[in-house]
């Protein structure tokens, strides 16, 4: 193992300590709360993933090589080895783009950490607690990680996939029960197998980054609990994580933010499956929907929005479901039109619909440099000369506006539908809302198989 | 999958057809023949490294979750499914840090790429010459990635394993035969899986490394060739593998220079295993100890060696094994005082011999820049006052001064050492120097099972 270099704060090792330190007790009914919420949330993008064909793919590929059948494959009869599955349900779970948001930072918080976790929980022991509170921890490092006040990093790697790796490891070293010198070593074989680009946006490899990341998370947390040795400066050395990544700020950030406010609290659920940038655009069309304008009698329309939401989907003739997730040009014209912004929106049909074209041609976009990212504004010209604005503060879904608890389990239910019958659907949204008390959490995922 | 930007050459798909459209009439006999030295070098390092305690733990935790038994695992009875089989043959082979090494730039070809074909070859049908053939275009990939007319990259990556997934999916894509834009999605899911830090050095991670690349890069040509899409714009594009991983220069380059000349005829071999920035000075102090200057009357020893040699490998005072191969004070004390740097002279025993501390303690290095990476100049100054000064030009096993054929054969057999019998590791070479000639290129990683 590499020595920290004198006068360097050994971050890893302080940041390992705080995950195998940590205590429920420490962590406040309402970050637990929101650790259901995203275990909630994750499931349900997971079964509304888990028939799509980059999954059908994967699963293919994987069950050539698959060992004994230790965890549950979301919505699949079939069981696979669990790092296999880590790496099928972490696809699943990401391909719709349904995931959880951070409120502040680009990051799906849960897309590898849940999906980690449930593949262990089929091999060690872990009770509910034990894996929502290593879920919390996760989170707790990704988001410090990608925390401004961290580090900046390059613009081409995908800032949810870079850490993912790291937040999957760090929670599968909590729910093994290691040390901080083996969760310090499980960090450090996280660090050096995370990568994730951005320019995966629009194929399958996009969703296949999340199942990567968590497949190779825990494999880091199992390899360090047998005494395979990582760099215990993995993340602040100068050959390190961030010094491949970006540029430091302040990395001993992360150790004195830990936990002030816990950043599970930032977590937020989409109600649209696609891009989290393009939702206030899609809150503005659909209320202008809502409120009788027809499509047929629009001119021309004009999205103002954050620079962030131009430079990540300002795609404007997306040629498949992948590319449409990330063009605000499509999502904008499929809430004019159909009022709706759902799974189907997405699909093929929608995309090549002549109605969709035809709106979607009479829409422009400009970026103002001032708006949050969470903010849009909505101009419409009708055929008649009106001008119809509607501004969106905050975005449905987001910190400002959440989800109810009613809502998401509503998304649930709608996502399982098709792949869980009703009543097994209502029954494991009930055992995730009282998972605290199970001494077993994978009877939560066992339920969730085909 | 993502259109490359207009105005954009598409590299990746351009890169993808050299790969797709290769011939073995276009490619010279003499770099089929440095192919089969650069197997054979990979089967001895990998033999010599299969005992290893890191992959004693990498095995165990693969045999977990292992698959069918379909591929051979170097040096153990044990089989696995194939991608964990490239797993733990990819670290066995990198772990004693005796790779093949590109001359001009730093580079250990084989090393993933090797193990990730042979594993293929045993779940589908390679022919000898397709597996070398693939393993030459595998390893033009990596070089012209590599390539300083291509790009520049951060120094926290380490270039070995940053291209390995690539490099392994640009082989595998070859011996699976397939067709350009397949290969491409390939190379864009290898791109989006690639990492692998430098802060690893000294700590087990850093064999792991070559073997999660291998695994990686074979896992992205199974699923390209289901059809599971990546980017074809990963090397090239604006939130691609180079921008990630640095800055651009002549990405077109890579295609303009594709195989003119070929790579894999700048591959040398080590003598010894350790970096290969220090072996311009074991060389040095090898020829010193050779000609009877005895260790025990040398009162001062100044290195000059390289930059890069210092930045690598400038460790005073290792305290394991494999910062000892990272440390040109241990290994300059070691060829001084023993007159060998083999395997042994990493193992504890050496590195803490009080012998080897006291003569450690008198070696001084210092940075000559206009110095060559295979240039180095040892100065001693004896008990009795006299001087003696060596100056190296070129290491042994550098390409001005290569190891031959039957020095390769030679360091092979002592590799295989305690692991194959003498007879069965002689037919296994001899199965190397032939394999053009077979049908079925598994037989030579079936020959190497313990």
């Amino acid at each position: 193992m590499t020595a920290s270099d004198p006068g360097t704060t050994p971050i890893t090792l302080a940041l390992a300590r705080r995950i195998s330190n940590a205590k429920a007790c420490d962590i406040p009914p309402e970050a637990f709360h929101q650790a259901r919420r995203s275990v909630l949330n994750w499931l349900g993008a997971a079964l509304g993933g888990c028939r799509d064909t980059s999954v059908t793919h994967a699963l293919a590929m994987a069950t050539e090589f698959s060992g004994p059948p230790q965890s549950t494959v979301v919505g699949h009869a079939t069981r696979m080895d669990s790092l296999n599955a880590a790496l099928i349900n972490g696809t699943s779970g990401n391909i719709l783009d349904f995931d959880d948001t951070h409120a502040h930072i680009v990051l799906h918080p849960s897309a590898s950490i849940t999906c980690a976790l449930f593949a262990l929980s089929e091999i060690r022991p872990v009770a509910g607690q034990a894996l929502l509170q290593a879920l919390i921890l996760g989170i707790e490092l990704e988001s410090r990680l990608l925390d401004p006040r961290t580090a900046s990093y390059r613009f081409a790697w995908s800032p949810t996939t870079s850490v993912a790796s790291l937040g999957a490891a760090a929670a599968c070293a909590s729910a093994l029960g290691l040390d901080e010198l083996k969760t310090a070593w499980a960090l450090g074989l996280a660090a050096t197998q995370a990568g994730g680009l951005r320019e995966t946006g629009g194929s399958m490899s996009k969703a296949f980054n999340a199942g990567h990341a968590a497949r190779s998370g825990l494999a880091a947390a199992l390899l360090a609990a047998r005494g395979f040795t990582g760099a215990t400066t993995a993340i602040e050395g100068p050959k390190g994580f961030i010094a491949a990544f970006g540029e430091a700020r302040d990395p001993a950030s992360m150790v004195e933010h830990w936990s002030d406010p816990w950043q599970v609290l930032m977590n937020t659920y989409k109600p649209f499956p696609c891009g989290i940038v393009t939702h206030a655009v899609i809150d503005g069309c659909l209320q202008l929907h809502a409120e009788g304008i027809a499509a047929a009698g629009i001119c021309s329309v004009q999205l103002v929005v954050h620079p962030m939401a131009m430079r990540l989907t300002g795609r404007e003739a997306p040629s498949n479901p992948l590319e449409a997730k990330l063009s605000i040009f499509h999502v904008a014209a499929a809430a004019l039109l159909r009022g709706r912004v759902g799974v189907k929106e997405f699909h093929p049909e929608c995309i090549a619909d002549p109605a969709i074209l035809q709106l979607r041609g009479r829409i422009a976009a400009r970026v103002e440099e001032g708006f949050a990212t969470d903010e849009a504004e909505v101009v419409l010209v009708l055929d008649d000369g009106r001008h119809v604005v509607r501004h969106v503060d905050h975005a449905v879904g987001s910190l400002l506006r959440p989800i109810g608890d009613a809502a998401l389990e509503a998304k649930f239910m709608d996502l399982a539908d098709g792949v869980l019958t009703r009543p097994s659907a209502a029954a494991l949204a009930e055992r995730v809302w009282t998972m605290d008390r199970l001494d077993d959490a994978s009877e939560v995922i066992r339920a969730s198989a085909g």
